[in-house]
C-alpha cells in the first residue's frame, strides 16, 4: 500500500511517525512544506522538513514539541556573543544537520537531493520530499505590522499579529520537486496531516502542479483536523480561521480543502458537526507514539 | 609605545597575550596569518586569527593548546552523522564564531572588517589584522603525496609527510589588508612571534607590500625563535628546517628572516650560538600567562 502524506511541522510530523509505524517499510512518502524555510546565521533551515525527519528517525523532543531530544544551545550562545542573531533557536545537534544541508545547497545540490541523503543517513525507508526545490516563501499580511516573512511573524513576533492573508512568494512559478507528482498520482491513499491549512499545507498546495495532481487524484484523500474543540493544539490556527474563514468548526476547516479531500477526521470534542465531506470522529490528540499510531490506523481505515 | 607583532597560531597567540599584558591598552597590533584558512562544512575558518583572538580574550584552552576552553563537539558529531566532514575539529563554541564570520563574508564583508567586529565584541583594545583580505592559501609540496593544501597536510594527514617546499597561492597578487602597512611603518617596535617561519610567518611575508614594509622598517624588529634545543615546541618545524634549511640552530632559523629582523630571542637550550643577527638568550617556553608576559617583557627590552 502506497500512502502519501502532505505535512507541515510538528503535528504532521507526529502523524507521519504514526503512519510509518502502521505501514510496512517503504510504503510511506511524506511531502513537506518549505514555505517557512529561513536563512539564519547563514544556515538554510527547513523547519518543517526537519520536524518530519526528526520524528521519523525518533530523534525529536516529544516534551518540547520541536527540535531534537537532548538538545543544547552552546553554539547559538557563542554566536550571539560574537554579534550573531539569536532570535531563532538553533540547537547544537540541529546545527549539525543545517551545516551539512547548507554546504550541499551552496555546492549546487537541490533541496530534494540533500533531503534524500539525510533520510538515507538516518536509515529510513520512508521517502521525504520537499514540495519544491524552487524558492517558495510564505508571508503573512497583518493589520498591525503589514507584510511579514513567516518566521519573523511566527518566531520573532511569536505570531501575536492577527493575520488577514497569506502570500506565497514564488508559488506560481514553482515546480514540484522530483517524484512529488508521481507520489500523489501513484498513491493508494492520500493524507493531509493535522497541520495549519494556511501556512503549512497551503504552501504545498500553492505549487500549481501539486494542487492539480491532488484535485485530479484517483485515490481517496483523508485529512486530519488539527483542531480539538475548535482550538489549535499548537499555534495560531484557531485565530486565523476565525478571522479569515469566520469560525473554527470542522466545516470551516474542510472549506480550506474544498475539492481536495474526501474525508475529514475530527476529534470527539468537535462532534457532532456537519461539513461538505464525510466526517470520522476519533481521538486526534497525539500524546505519544502509540496514540499517533492509533490515529494513523484510523486514517488508513478511513481511506480503505 | 606602538608594537606590531606578526603572528601565526598557538605560539604566536601566547606571545600576543603576553605583549597585551605587558603593554598599555591599545598599544598592540597583531598581524595574523590567513594562509591556513580553510573551508570546512561550509564554514570559513581562520585558525590562526582565532587562536590569537581567543588568547587575547582569555578564551583559549591552555591545556589542549588550541580552541576554546570548556569546548564541546556536539554539532560536529551530529554533522558527521548526517554525512558531513569530521576531519577538522570544529567545537560548538568555536562554531558560534565561524557562523557569524561566514555569514558576514557571504554578505560581502571583508575578513578584516569582520575580524575588527569580533575583536570589538570581545571587548579588546588590541588590533587584530589579517595579513590580507585577498585569497592567499598555503600549500606544501611533499615527496610522498605531492602538493597538499595546508590543512589537508597539517590536520587530515597530521603533518606526517616531509615537506620539500611551500607554495603560497595568491600571495603575489595579494594586497595587505587595511591598516597593515601603516601598522608596520608606524610601529615603535616590530615583533615576529615564535611561529613557524615557513607556514605561519611565511604567508604573511608572502604579501609583497608587507615584506617590503618590513624590509624598509625604521623600528627594530625582534623575532622570537619557536625552537627549544633545536626542537619545535609544537608542530613539524624542526623537520622542515632540517630538510629545507639544513639544520635547526638559531642561525638556520634566522636565515629564514634575513634582512627582516634585527634581534633573535632564543632559548637557553639553544645557546651558545652564532647567527647573522644579535641573539638574546632567555627562557622562551610559555607555560602560562605569567611566563608569556615575562617573555614579552624580554622582547620589549630587546627592542628598546
Amino acid at each position: 500500500m502506497r500512502v502519501t502524506c502532505l505535512s507541515g511541522g510538528v503535528g504532521g510530523a507526529k502523524l507521519a511517525r504514526g503512519l510509518q509505524d502502521a505501514l510496512a517499510p517503504g510504503e510511506l512518502t511524506v511531502i513537506g512544506n518549505v514555505g517557512d524555510d529561513v536563512e539564519v546565521l547563514g544556515m538554510h533551515v527547513s523547519p518543517d522538513l526537519d520536524s518530519v525527519l526528526y520524528a521519523l528517525a525518533g530523534l525529536n523532543d516529544e516534551e518540547r514539541g520541536w527540535g531534537r531530544a537532548g538538545e543544547s544551545w552552546r553554539t547559538l550562545g557563542a554566536a550571539v556573543e560574537w554579534g550573531g542573531a539569536g532570535w531563532f533557536m538553533l540547537g547544537d545537534l540541529d546545527l549539525g544537520l543545517h551545516l551539512v544541508r547548507t554546504e550541499a545547497l551552496r555546492d549546487g545540490d537541490r533541496l530534494s537531493a540533500v533531503t534524500a541523503r539525510l533520510v538515507e543517513a538516518a536509515g529510513l525507508e520512508t521517502r521525504l520530499l520537499p514540495a519544491t526545490d524552487d524558492p517558495l516563501r510564505t508571508f503573512v499580511v497583518t493589520e498591525e505590522a503589514g507584510r511579514l516573512a513567516f518566521q519573523e511573524w511566527f518566531v520573532a513576533r511569536r505570531h501575536a499579529d492577527e493575520v488577514d492573508g497569506i502570500e506565497l512568494e514564488g508559488a506560481e512559478a514553482a515546480r514540484p520537486a522530483p517524484e512529488v507528482v508521481e507520489a500523489i498520482e501513484g498513491a493508494d491513499l492520500l493524507v493531509v496531516a493535522p497541520s495549519n491549512p494556511y501556512v503549512s499545507i497551503g504552501p504545498i498546495l500553492g505549487v500549481p502542479a501539486i494542487r492539480d495532481a491532488l484535485a485530479g487524484r484517483d485515490a481517496r484523500c483523508v485529512a486530519v483536523s488539527p483542531l480539538i474543540g475548535g482550538r489549535a493544539v499548537k499555534g495560531p490556527l484557531d485565530r486565523m480561521l476565525t478571522r479569515m474563514a469566520g469560525g473554527t468548526t470542522p466545516a470551516h476547516l474542510a472549506g480550506r480543502y474544498e475539492g481536495l479531500i474526501d474525508v475529514l477526521v475530527i476529534d470527539r470534542a468537535d462532534a457532532p458537526a456537519d461539513a461538505h465531506v464525510p466526517l470520522i470522529v476519533t481521538e486526534t490528540l497525539m500524546r505519544d507514539r502509540a496514540s499517533a499510531r492509533a490515529l494513523a490506523e484510523t486514517v488508513l481505515e478511513a481511506g480503505a
